[in-house]
């Protein structure tokens, strides 16, 4: 059931998913490093379950990867009649958009999805299901642009020689090609800015190990792995000049809401008078969401942390706590990297003007 | 070549190490918890061999296992004349010390071992062999005492039903019997306190997960495990009120050498207010070191972070980091508890007055 061959993106990296004849692959990231392969989707609940096991994650990659997603639930709904289409595009959007609770752009792109359909005036749902196909792939092909605009937004806070710390994989594999956190570092990379990452290994799951240090890797830039407690000592040496990040969800305050560590980080960075930028689309912004401390955080299984793949390293039977992300108030934040710019304090003043202009 | 039984101690936990019928075995912690195991140590290079693979660990243990072991790597030279027997110790002694090279202890150990040698009137090897063993046991029993009065000395900082947040493990493991930071948990709970440990994971090496949750869980202490990413999230919910660690060295100023990410942990207490404190045998005061950044700082196989076990985690040929410890400055730290009291700020002063009293 797996993809032939996997099309590669314009860093000469693997497509994080991608649409053909009919059907979705997503890039299993579950078996990153060791093994590159794609995994085609073959229901909604194997989307779902692809989202939720992380096959595919990243706030930007599974917001595509719902629009999609939402499509290989209502193939066989394409010989229903309009009125009944619709409701399955509502019902199963609305199922879908729960696979995980913390990231705004699942949400953000099945309700784009909806609302597109609702506005379509054939009467055919066959016609719609293409209609609505188009729009998954608009929304795929923005993700690519708005991307890299982050990218060249923020390839300015990379000078030569500096050090870059990241934390998880805000990368080419969390979105559409440039990523977001990574998106800078491409950019400045293409500019030929010579400079130094160090990736975060980021517990309990590893995509800093897993994904952020492979993928910066293969596309030539100079990374560095750490484990996520060595980062304080990293900084203590000087070794690094910024911070940047993705982010999962960000409140109309500019409190960012990401992996598990991020605040860690943040707290660090400011201790030793680093920057921290979040990078981010425009679409992970929820200005219905006052304060970060209303973002719900995610709690997973205990295994992730009492177990290291198949292998258990803690004693049976101990209590865990394991929360997927946490929320860094906006004072720890120098600014918010996004498609339509820089985005400095005071964030709740500057942010609104921005959702004023659209 | 394994103990048939291991002898528990006062905490009903297994002894870390213990002489037996002129054999020194060492209770083989990289096992843990998954198998509960001694090994017998059959020469002065399997002790080496022993320590330089974390079989045995934490600063006071490696003091007393290195006294032991300079008796094992001894036995052979008891039919040798009294002067090269000397000789025999004081180049065992300059060898074994080098296993490794933050620790303070190891050598305090050895040093004095070589001292007493020196000192005794006895002209017969295998006399004085015998009589360094009686020290070196008293090293050992030493060491069960100071610890229990570190807890004495450190209870009254856990207060009912306050949380306590500790990184590695300076447990009853690491040393002798109620280990140095959890030994003021250990007479706590003896005092029937109620409280809650939080205990960081602690990569690469997961001591916390592999050896504190394990001892305190053993014990009945309420324990939590988390990744050392999570420490901010859950100092952030108000969770911890206090932190304690152990350290390898403390330089004359009060300067921190711990495990890595001691150095996070104690910025995060810091940013929340929450008072830090180091635990710590008076042994463990490098009075010959002026401030922290003179401590050296052991960088391990790049394996502990790219492998996870025997599975690899990360890329092929990526660059990693491996600082096995940090520094942390003593303006971060609220108080070192030693088993002759609490020391408090300003240290530089404190720690000199103690040093005079002897």
């Amino acid at each position: 059931m797996n993809s032939p061959a996997i099309p590669q993106n314009r860093l000469n990296l693997p497509e994080t998913l991608w649409w053909e004849e009919g059907d979705l692959y997503l890039l299993d990231q579950t078996q990153l490093p060791l093994n590159v392969v794609g995994e085609l989707q073959t229901s909604l609940e194997h989307v779902s379950d692809s989202i939720k096991a992380l096959k595919v994650r990243g706030a930007p990659a599974i917001g595509v990867a719902g629009a999609y997603g939402l499509l290989v639930g209502l193939k066989e709904d394409r010989k229903l009649g309009l009125d009944d289409f619709l409701k399955q595009v509502h019902s199963k959007a609305e199922w879908l958009g729960e696979a995980r609770p913390t990231a705004v752009n699942l949400k953000w792109a099945l309700k784009r999805m909806v609302e597109f359909a609702n506005q379509q005036s054939t009467t055919e749902s066959g016609e719609l299901y293409d209609l609505m196909l188009s729009e998954a792939k608009r929304i795929h092909e923005e993700d690519r642009e708005l991307c890299r605009m982050i990218g060249v937004h923020g390839a300015e806070l990379i000078q030569p020689g500096q050090g870059v710390l990241t934390h998880c994989n805000a990368g080419s594999l969390a979105t559409s090609e440039f990523g977001t956190a990574t998106s800078p570092m491409y950019v400045a990379h293409q500019n030929q800015v010579p400079f130094k990452v160090y990736a975060d290994e980021t517990r309990p799951l590893l995509q800093g190990a897993r994904l952020t240090s492979w993928e910066l890797q293969q596309a030539g830039i100079d990374v560095t792995l750490i484990t996520d407690n060595m980062a304080a000592h990293i900084m203590s040496q000087g070794l690094i000049d910024v911070v940047i990040t993705g982010t999962d969800r960000v409140a109309a305050n500019g409190d960012v809401a990401n992996k598990i560590g991020t605040l860690g980080v943040a707290i660090l960075a400011k201790h030793f008078g680093i920057p921290y930028y979040v990078a981010l689309p425009y679409s992970t912004i929820d200005f219905n969401m006052e304060e970060g401390h209303g973002i719900p955080i995610e709690e997973r299984a205990w295994e992730e942390v009492t177990h290291f793949g198949e292998r258990r390293t803690a004693p049976e039977d101990i209590q865990v706590r394991s929360p997927a992300f946490d929320v860094t108030p906006h004072e720890l934040v120098a600014g918010l990297i996004t498609e339509k710019g820089l985005i400095l304090p005071p964030f709740k003043e500057n942010l609104q003007k921005l959702y004023s202009q659209g």
